[in-house]
């Protein structure tokens, strides 16, 4: 019996009592495989975990140092709700970068930028209110809006990002069903998993869109100082300070172990994102916060993420020159300009949830599409990461990836297109976030 | 105009759009007196901050530094959203000082233990569901339950807790209203704000009642170990497994800067919580955890825990002596056997935060009684906190209290009782929390 079954046959006696939001919480399915995937023989495509080995830990172990011996009683105490004036002073340069002029009063410091994700939710969305996302969209604020009930619209991509026509489309078939729209959650650069960036023009054209239609625009922005190829591009944010929420997250460019990010605000809904947080958690980790503005201070920070930079853009040219070697020739994938993440689309009939135990026991894994869809849609495609694998290994992923599928387009030759696995619907196949797929 | 007015007028384009949970998230009333009562000169017995300057520095400097050094990719990294075997199964080690024999599997660590009240409402509370909560209660956790739009019915206590035949009433009361009960909010231990201690009979009286009424309990016990005269008592979670979530925390322990608590929580309940920490979070800080647990195995930290009590038990001695000393005759109070605070009952016909000003202009604070009800009640009691001030200061600040209420009394006599200050309505005086009240 298998872990998935016996999960579901276990006794709670709780369960008629849990609050109808749980219904939304739900553990992914493909979670028992990704046990097996964290094993050292199974190069895994599939976490989004930064690759943070070329950190200077002498230098983050000083400063904290320093910071224990000279500031201990603050870093050791309860801070504001808010976060810390320093550090959000720091953070008004870090988007300076991105074409941000902003007041550290307007920044409110979460815990990671998931929380952010949380706290705008809880905020704004009541049951049934409609939060539109991109067509695939973050599996981890998607797993936020379904436990808040909220109802998520998809919204069409293409290499250039949020098509805009489509997003006037939607916000008209969502008025004329009489339903709210709260925001649209939007990954302007590097998406996760869709690996596109919204060109600048679009970004003018979805913020008209959203500021004629009166929704507000939550802009989600990990990997912005991650391109390879340019400058930062300008945020949203900063040709629109009122009707954007703009999520910024030192998980990336640093490291995700403090669990640190933020929110810049409308001054407003600052003021509820600080009540809210203090009901959440009273206050973020102090010590955290101090260690972040101790190394921002101490480091050559933009010195560091441009090696990172360069250490992904390595492993992006390792991840796209073995997908031309390899991949059947029916199978398309974009060449991301930053980031993280590449997304994979199968030849047709071929289901990637379906495939990837046969791609576990391989040794290799990903992320299936459908992850990314609130609405069970994206079994043809799957999301490869190139974060967190050494390029070799990265290279030896993909050949066997590529092995895995040409069984498969092989089995569809002799036998017609594929069903799922039994019990796998394509059209519920929404997974919960979990770590290993941020 | 004050600073409460001007925000109150302050124009908020989304003032359409907030969830309705977010009425229930309310700024403090009295949360711009908080803001005067913090500089130097004013003797805050409001806070509820620990006084850490105990703390060994060095060693936490010298943990932390060698964390970094040899485990500093681990610790800098995302970790599991069920937070970290190793500080996991530390943490059986400190519940088994309190009776508690548990499995390191059905501990989930969250952001402090505010973030496991947080996520228990969450995975529980429906809008309009009840919540039992001891008359007064915590802050902090009125807040949460009222941002989830739950129902708090306050139960009475006296000098040895919470009253068992209180709790049959509100029970029968409630279940004949229609309403479903989720669980019972307590803080067994010398409990904020009232500084009792439920005793051992009642805790047996009190699962049993709950036993019988399949009432789950959230047992929040950040003081336990901060007992002044005796060994710690035993948890009621030491006696029922399943009906039981133990709520704990290093905030009172060890420091509460690193953001750490836990839940202790039935299997099947564990799942949801540590689901709903993924989609909250990701998962807890890697680094606060470590850290945490560094210091666990390379201090003595039931040694430091014992130099806390000390510390603590010489305050309360001062608080106690200093209002047997000062106080009016009409004046009662308790004197705690352990925890942070003392809860003083004014004469008849004062109010405590009508009064907060004039205390303030005389350079002391405090938390009115109001701010520990749901419901309003409580405008005639206050919390004086002895946990972080000095026992001189602590002294003084109780002098300056009684020269505040010597002259309410006196204005009493000449003009009758006082009706509250504009404003200040005594029947909905709820306060959302804040870090001055933890």
């Amino acid at each position: 019996m298998n872990e998935i079954a016996r999960n579901s046959t276990r006794l709670d006696s709780y369960v008629d009592r849990y609050a109808a939001r749980t219904k939304g919480m739900t553990a992914s399915e493909i979670r028992a495989l990704f046990a097996v995937a964290s094993r050292p023989e199974v190069v895994s495509l599939a976490g989004g975990m930064p690759n943070i080995s070329g950190l200077p830990l002498d230098i983050v172990g000083n400063a904290i140092s320093d910071l224990i011996a000279h500031q201990g009683p603050t870093a050791l105490q309860y801070g504001s709700g808010q976060g810390d004036p320093v550090l959000r002073e720091q953070i008004t340069d870090v988007m300076r970068l991105e074409g941000i002029d902003a007041h550290p009063d307007d920044i409110v410091i979460t815990v990671g930028s998931q929380q952010a994700v949380d706290l705008v939710t809880r905020i704004f969305c009541d049951p049934g209110d409609v939060v539109l996302c991109e067509a695939p969209s973050y599996v981890g604020a998607l797993g936020v809006f379904k436990s808040f009930q909220c109802d998520v619209v998809h919204v069409e991509m293409d290499a250039d990002g949020l098509v805009p026509e489509a997003l006037r489309q939607a916000i008209t078939a969502v008025k004329a069903a009489g339903k709210r729209i709260k925001f649209l959650y939007t990954i302007p650069n590097f998406h996760n998993p869709a690996g596109v960036t919204l060109s600048l023009a679009r970004r003018r054209e979805v913020l008209e869109i959203c500021r004629e239609a009166d929704i507000l625009v939550l802009e989600d922005n990990p990997y912005g100082l991650l391109g390879f190829d340019q400058e930062p591009m300008r945020a949203m944010r900063a040709d629109e300070a009122e009707g954007v929420i703009y999520l910024g997250s030192f998980s990336k460019t640093f490291a995700p172990g403090f669990r640190v990010g933020w929110a810049l605000a409308p001054h407003a809904v600052r003021e509820k994102l600080v009540l809210a947080q203090e009901s959440a958690t009273l206050c973020p980790s102090s010590f955290s916060q101090m260690a972040i503005s101790a190394y921002l201070r101490e480091h050559d920070w933009q010195g560091q993420i441009k090696g990172f930079r360069e250490m992904y853009r390595e492993r992006r040219d390792a991840m796209v020159d073995a997908l031309a070697t390899h991949m059947p020739a029916a199978c398309t994938w974009n060449v991301p300009s930053g980031g993280f993440y590449v997304w994979l689309t199968l030849p047709p009939g071929i289901d990637a949830k379906a495939m990837l135990p046969r791609a576990v026991t391989a040794r290799v894994a990903y992320v299936p599409g459908t992850a990314f869809f609130a609405d069970g849609f994206g079994s043809g495609s799957m999301r490869l990461s190139f974060c967190y694998p050494t390029p070799d290994r990265i290279r030896e992923g993909v050949r066997r990836l590529a092995g895995v599928l040409e069984q498969e387009l092989e089995l569809r030759e002799t036998f017609g297109a594929m069903s799922p696995a039994p019990g796998l619907n394509p059209r519920s196949g929404y997974d919960g976030p979990s770590t290993d797929m941020t």
